[in-house]
């Protein structure tokens, strides 16, 4: 049994049209061997890292250009065949699947970082680069690129669904980090979005038009982000507590106090338990921040020991500091692992996450009542994430054969989502809402917003080409 | 004579159909007295700060509440008749001008700070709140709102035209600091474009769809806006340099560095001058950075000395600090005068401002250019601006009754606009693109992205009753 939650049945394949044999002849010619309707390669775009049942795409495109995304995209709208840009399928929310059938239009091979201008503190990249590959191309010019969601995302993939992790508390999303944008609007036209300046005021915010609206609205095929320095010092810090609460009380002074920290992330103690299962580490089994702190190396010290005061107020025990980049990539590695350790704890299982996001002042009552939920429900589940932005994840592991766990997951994820939207917050702090979070939307921005949303899909693209069924509530 | 360039004669108000007299009567039924089409209050409502001509709405209509504002657009929507939303009349570029005729809706009477959430670092205004109220009224919360465009401007309309100024290099532009808006669409329906959560990915960025628009997409009656803690610590800097380049090569080196410099800002020799003669201090009348550091006392002190440093290595003279806030006051008054100081350099006279933005590796090869330009030209012309974020400003000085003063001032705008943007920067940095910039437009966004601006203007708003004859060109 799949999760009927986010099998929402309404797209039967059977229903779905085949493409047009002239069009199909037309990217035969067109991609030669880049064009493939192979059914190992129609299943690889089929899926992503979600609970979500597997939809293929009816063949798959390897674009190498703006212009050649731009002909399918054109074609597309011809044939009114469905669209789905993929980057490297770590979508959570079934972004990349094909419910409607259709071309999946892989941008892995547009893999080059086009310009990099340090004194500018910018770099041009095409959409299919990941971060990491960014990163290792940056290496040495005293710049990176900060936002990091766990996987080694393609940046077309992050840009589309305003991603953000562990340093959004003191960089930003992609919505602050991406300055312009090459997009390929529904009709096939190649827009730029915007220039190099750090700031306009030059007419319409297309680039945030596209940044989050998860291919459909446009295909984005190059992005100009924002670089930061290297901060000259960097330590990380780690620190148990006598309960959540307090944890996230530290968490809510450091924020108002203005402390300019760069990483602040809470694991709750079944988190911790996994952890220590997975990597062999001893640390204590107790709800846990972990920080990371950026800048000279003087701001460095006094943040880490005004952190440590705030911890200490709020009965945080055993505070460690790390300046030395092994002893802090040792403290972030049991971060960093947290997820595929709480998958550990459920042979066989699957991990159904949810992602809201709250204002900082309801965090600790938030997290309260959620612990309170998980309190009633027989499948194990663990608490942990981006707390300085009021951003949680619950890794909810679950049998998919298994009604009961299945049930629950739905049960536990429909709290959490009311209650986020209840305390002004949102469904989704960062994996967007592709299929699974589409329900939701009305409850968080009320009709007429979702009505406007539908309103500019349907005027961008008004044969519904690309990525449908994704956002927009049928 | 007027100045030609911004008078465009394209509308001229014989053509302006008259209000229907079936609306008036509504409009005297709904608003009473807070209808007027008195002579000085349409005066007071068809002109701004700029040297636009003035263009006169046919009624004025002061709103309450954010459903009168929508009782205003479903009836001009029904009645064809344009409506232009006004906060206080300081814009630069025509934006609250009439050039059809129409409704004017007065916003300042919505000026009340309805919630502020000192622990979520967010308050909730109505539109017509000015900065200076809102910051007036957290005093004592330990939180500031740092967007600082000059004039004491309506939040609702500095969120219109995307305004920024001198903190904007440490705390963002209006685009970073909007978290959510109550707009009226122009069809009259009230939509809610977010929630108070600091990030979300859940749906189309419908903030930043309104933030920038200026009014011709939708009417925002209301805004959720972040705000930052007091710092600790505040200190100011002034320094004198040989040359306008080694000023700029300060800035770079200081942004570059990392350096999280609150307010870092060019004012030129000329501007200088004009500050020595109307604030009566005695400053170097050389090309001079005013510089503002926020944090800690240790962080403040850091920052001060490293930019120091750099300045000094670029031939910087008299590094002059100040900790004291009356000395911090002092040495910032000269620049927040610089403008009206400039004014006086020409009796009678009126400021034509530029407003390009260029990324920073161009910034001195930008000011050199212009300087070159400006040795042509027998008008007087102070050049200042936040350079962290590569955004200058000419204040050109015209006799609007002078010909050649105008054909000078037109020639220099172009030069400067097309410089910007050949060096992949924007006409404008922060006063929007109103009447004045329409022309440039697509010189900078290329025509696809022009096109796709008009395609969401005219599905949102397919009447063209929002602020009509801005942004989009004819």
């Amino acid at each position: 049994m799949r999760l009927p939650i986010i099998d929402h049945g309404l797209f039967p394949r059977s229903h779905r049209p085949p493409l047009p044999s002239e069009f199909l002849s037309q990217l035969k010619t067109q991609f030669g061997p880049r064009f493939s309707q192979g059914d190992s390669v129609r299943l690889q775009h089929g899926r992503d890292e979600s609970v979500h049942p597997e939809m293929l795409p009816d063949g798959v495109v390897f674009a190498q250009s703006t212009e050649e995304v731009a002909w399918v995209v054109r074609h597309c709208n011809q044939y009114r065949v469905p669209l789905i840009p993929f980057g490297v399928g770590s979508s959570v929310e079934g972004h990349v699947l094909a419910p409607h059938g259709g071309l999946s239009l892989d941008l892995s091979g547009m893999n080059q970082v086009l310009a990099v201008h340090p004194e500018d503190l910018d770099a041009t990249v095409q959409a299919g680069v990941t971060r990491l590959q960014l990163n290792r191309e940056l290496k040495g010019t005293g710049f990176f690129f900060p936002i990091d969601p766990g996987a080694d995302a393609t940046l077309g993939g992050m840009a589309s669904t305003r991603a953000s992790g562990t340093n959004a508390v003191r960089y930003g999303t992609m919505r602050e980090n991406v300055l312009a944008a090459t997009v390929v609007t529904p009709t096939g036209e190649i827009v730029k979005t915007g220039s190099r300046a750090r700031k306009s005021s030059a007419g319409y915010d297309l680039t945030r038009l596209f940044v989050g609206a998860e291919g459909t609205l446009g295909v984005i095929t190059e992005l100009t982000l924002r670089l930061h320095p290297v901060p000259e010092a960097m330590s990380a810090a780690v620190c148990a507590f006598p309960d959540v609460d307090s944890a996230v009380q530290t968490v809510i002074q450091t924020i108002q106090m203005g402390i300019p920290v760069a990483r602040i992330e809470l694991l709750d103690s079944f988190t911790l338990q996994a952890v220590n299962r997975h990597s062999h580490t001893e640390l204590p089994e107790a709800p846990t921040l972990f920080f990371e702190f950026h800048g000279s190396e003087a701001s460095v010290e006094e943040q880490a020991q005004l952190t440590q005061e705030l911890a200490s107020g709020n009965g945080g025990q055993g505070f460690q500091w790390a300046t030395r980049p092994e002893d802090r990539s040792r403290l972030w590695e049991a971060r960093h692992q947290a997820y595929f350790a709480c998958l550990q704890m459920k042979p066989g299982g699957k991990v159904f996450p949810t992602d809201v996001c709250v204002p900082i002042s309801r965090l600790a009552e938030c997290i309260h009542a959620t612990n309170q939920d998980i309190a009633q429900v027989s499948i194990p589940i663990a608490l942990f994430g981006h707390v300085g932005d009021g951003n949680f994840h619950l890794v909810v592991l679950v049998d998919t054969q298994n009604p009961k766990d299945v049930a629950e997951a739905q049960w536990i994820n429909e709290r959490v989502v009311e209650r986020a939207i209840a305390m002004e917050g949102t469904c989704t702090g960062e994996h967007g809402v592709g299929m699974g979070k589409r329900k939701f939307l009305e409850r968080e921005h009320g009709a007429p917003a979702v009505a406007l949303m539908r309103q500019l899909k349907a005027c961008l693209d008004p044969a519904n080409i690309l990525n449908p069924g994704k956002i927009i509530p049928d």
